[in-house]
């Protein structure tokens, strides 16, 4: 693990992506190498600008990631964009998968891009995805782009492993509004409304309109400057606004470095890894007690008989875990 | 709980009401009387059409529930409306609230409408709505439509509480059709394009044409009739095309209630339920091991100090759990 660690930190693609997916392997063996590895990587004390993205189908996520990586990648600045898939755990990717998008983005030499694992174990995309973070983080990119879909639990899960979040929304009329969720709204930082150009400009505005003042209802961190968050218009297509809100970014990021909140929300962060983590493998552990699953499978066959209510089947096994009399 | 159980099955609104409440509740004892009366309900055996519905913010989900919820109403079908919030378990609730959406159908007397709990634990919003559905069953609804908004994770939760799974999409462009997630396409009977009307009905034509193609891709449930899944344009403002996309939803209902499917598919639900609230009380479980929060504790200490890393702080954790000398 030694070599990969150096050959990662001296920039080596080609060792990052297979130290990605060997984090990203179920295997127990492959699991005490990975823990090995980022431990040795860890040392180097490497720190990314980690953005969070978020953004509805249609809201052109795709490529307003594609034009701002180009932006920086053009500019030196080192990009890798990793997504975290909700639903890649059932039955894996995306329809036209991410090997369509963001063509350009992906052959550039400053730019890295990770689509989610296919297949993996419920819970285990964001705690993988933190991984993989911090596998970036080592390799020496400048910023990392933490991409995710649909509102709900993948953006809380994204924007804690994230420095910055930022939510992107086409533009949609005033009803509309209440189709983002509070929690989604609470946590971003800068949320971009898309596709200000041509027909559409107008109602892009007056969406921004709308979000900013939702925003400054619902904004209660003292712990941000004047103005944070905000709502902004641009245009993915147009590239118009991109260097405008990537310095807004920037801006809230040294701003938090400054005020010690990039630091303690880091370490937050990383406790909450660990709370994660620890749950995970304590649910692992319980189902390997001797007998559970035979009890299990018992009370399965009387609930699909329709003789016992599934909470009541619960119940029933949370019972004989209590009284056995030989605990594993 | 008997008399409970009675006034419900009477079609007592202000009981059932109060009976969410109670398996809403996290309370033990709440939880014990919960499992009772559900318990008795299920002896009477009613079964609604559970149909569930998701769309992405902006693709007028809203609307569609209120008119479809309304043009069923009027006609003597008793419609109850549920909500899956994904992010609910964060800080609650849209922007605007439920109580502004659906504001007519909330007045009907056919209808009963019940957004989702405002605050519970993870993986508590579909455990607990499971079993809201199994008490609007027997209150006697005929239609049970269970809505949620993102694509992914609450989708597959939504997709195994219902006999009938729609989506709600909004025109898009070619290249955004990859923002809808394989695997939510994989779960859905029946694609709604909506806002099929003035500007927007070409386009709306376009996108259905495209997932009617994609559909037949990736279409392979050898249980389903000829021409299932399909997709639909429609237009909830106008009013066009809900009572066709209803006529489906109940032919595909009907079809799957002579092959068996239904049965089958419930049976396979219900152990599916069992196993989640398993999974959920294990946790619970474990975590009352005497020494375990204090453990935890410590070795959380040590990440927040940076001496530790989240990962291996949780080897750390399971090593304590195996070799402690007397398991509670």
């Amino acid at each position: 693990m030694k070599a990969t660690a150096e050959r990662i930190l001296a920039g080596d693609r080609r060792s990052l992506a297979r130290a990605i997916t060997l984090v990203e392997s179920e295997r127990p063996d492959h699991r005490a190498q990975s823990l090995e590895l980022l431990s040795l990587l860890r040392g180097a004390g490497r720190q990314a600008l980690r953005v969070g993205l978020s953004g509805t189908p249609g809201s052109g996520k795709s490529t307003l990631i594609e034009q701002l990586g180009l932006m920086l990648a053009d500019a030196e600045n080192r990009v890798a964009v990793l997504a975290v898939d909700p639903s890649s755990n059932q039955s894996g990717g995306s329809i036209l998968g991410d090997k369509t998008r963001m063509e350009r983005l992906a052959r550039h030499r400053n730019a890295f891009i990770r689509p989610s694992p296919s297949r993996l174990a419920p819970g285990g995309v964001s705690a993988r995805t933190r991984e993989v973070v911090a596998l970036c983080e080592a390799a020496g990119f400048d910023t990392i782009i933490i991409e995710t879909i649909g509102v709900g639990q993948s953006e809380i899960l994204v924007s804690e492993m994230s420095d910055v979040f930022v939510l992107i929304l086409g533009p949609a009329g005033g009803d509309e509004l209440q189709g983002v969720k509070r929690g989604v709204i609470e946590i971003s930082d800068i949320v971009l409304v898309n596709k200000a150009d041509g027909d559409l400009e107008a109602a892009a505005r007056q969406t921004c309109a709308e979000y900013a003042g939702a925003l400054r209802l619902l904004s209660s961190r003292p712990c941000d400057p004047e103005g944070v968050p905000m709502a902004m218009t641009i245009s993915a297509i147009l590239g118009t606004g991109l260097s405008t809100a990537w310095n807004e970014i920037t801006a809230l990021a040294e701003w938090r470095k400054r005020s010690g909140f990039w630091d303690s929300n880091r370490t937050r962060q990383e406790v909450r890894w660990f709370e994660a983590e620890v749950d995970r493998c304590l649910l692992d552990e319980i189902r390997t007690i001797p007998g559970l699953a035979e009890v299990r499978t018992e009370v399965a066959l009387g609930v699909s008989s329709g003789e016992i209510d599934p909470g009541e089947g619960a119940v029933r096994v949370i019972e004989w875990l209590r009284t056995r009399k030989s605990p594993g």
